[in-house]
């Protein structure tokens, strides 16, 4: 257990905010916690923010991860879109980097080339994925699948980094 | 004194994120202080959008404002530079929400109108109005000014609003 680390992944979005939460011990995955940030959307906005973060906080003090990796956001064609999501994909990362985590960053096709093995994969197949790599998580949201996704993404970048690390 | 408020205006930049405290009394404005957060552009991107959080939560404990504005993001034509911006908003806008102060949203052209009388004004305009409005200030940078401007727009804006309660 001593070299067990615990991944936090963010699927970022101002109506729900997906998370998860992994262990790593080597190449061995498995399952803690996932669930989803659902801000009122009658809050002025800068309260949803603030329920955003404090979701987060919250995640990270019940499940006390060691790093976090969150997805890249594409860029909408409609900029008003585009700029919401980076809101709140700002506050989902600034609930990590406040509690001293470092915040990795993976592009959608990153995540679903780890899970699936093709950057095209769609989010059935993720979610399939994420059913056979992490059978304890049950049936988590969509949201809540691409979150682990992130984490699982995260998991091997860095398994990949330390054994170029140990060749080197 | 009593019915003395202090409102802090954020002028947000993932760069340059500027601020500025105002005193209100009526229709009475004052200067306390101003200045602009500005992260190291080394740092990983979320430890960026922390020291901008950490930066104005800083300024909230050491000037003690009653109330935030922020100035509205415009778009631009560029979706990687709405998307940044979008998240250097997001920390100057949950430091204050987490510090539990309201923050109100402001155009640009709202900003503009409500401190030189025309939301068409340029930057010298504001910083002329400004050195007027608060002659206590000194020189304040570009970031700086139009952050003490969107204060100064808010203060305006809350008047009103108290003008027409007063009436109804």
């Amino acid at each position: 257990m001593a070299n067990t680390i615990r991944i936090l992944g963010i699927d970022p979005g101002l109506r729900k905010t997906g998370w998860g939460v992994i262990a790593v011990d080597g190449a061995r995955l498995s399952w803690v916690a996932h669930g989803v940030v659902a801000p009122a959307e009658t809050l002025p906005f800068s309260e949803r923010l603030l329920t955003l973060f404090d979701g987060i906080m919250a995640v990270i003090e019940a499940h006390r991860p060691d790093e976090a990796a969150i997805e890249e956001t594409f860029m909408t064609a409609n900029g008003s879109s585009t700029l919401k999501l980076g809101h709140a994909r700002a506050a989902g990362m600034l609930a990590p980097a406040k509690a001293g985590l470092s915040v990795a960053e993976y592009a959608a096709k990153e995540v679903k080339k780890a899970v699936v093995g093709t950057g095209g994969a769609d989010k059935s197949q993720v979610a399939f994925m994420i059913a056979r790599l992490l059978p304890t998580a049950g049936s988590p949201t969509a949201d809540a699948a691409d979150a682990l996704a992130v984490a699982i993404a995260h998991a091997h970048a860095r398994t990949a980094r330390n054994r170029l690390g140990r060749v080197a």
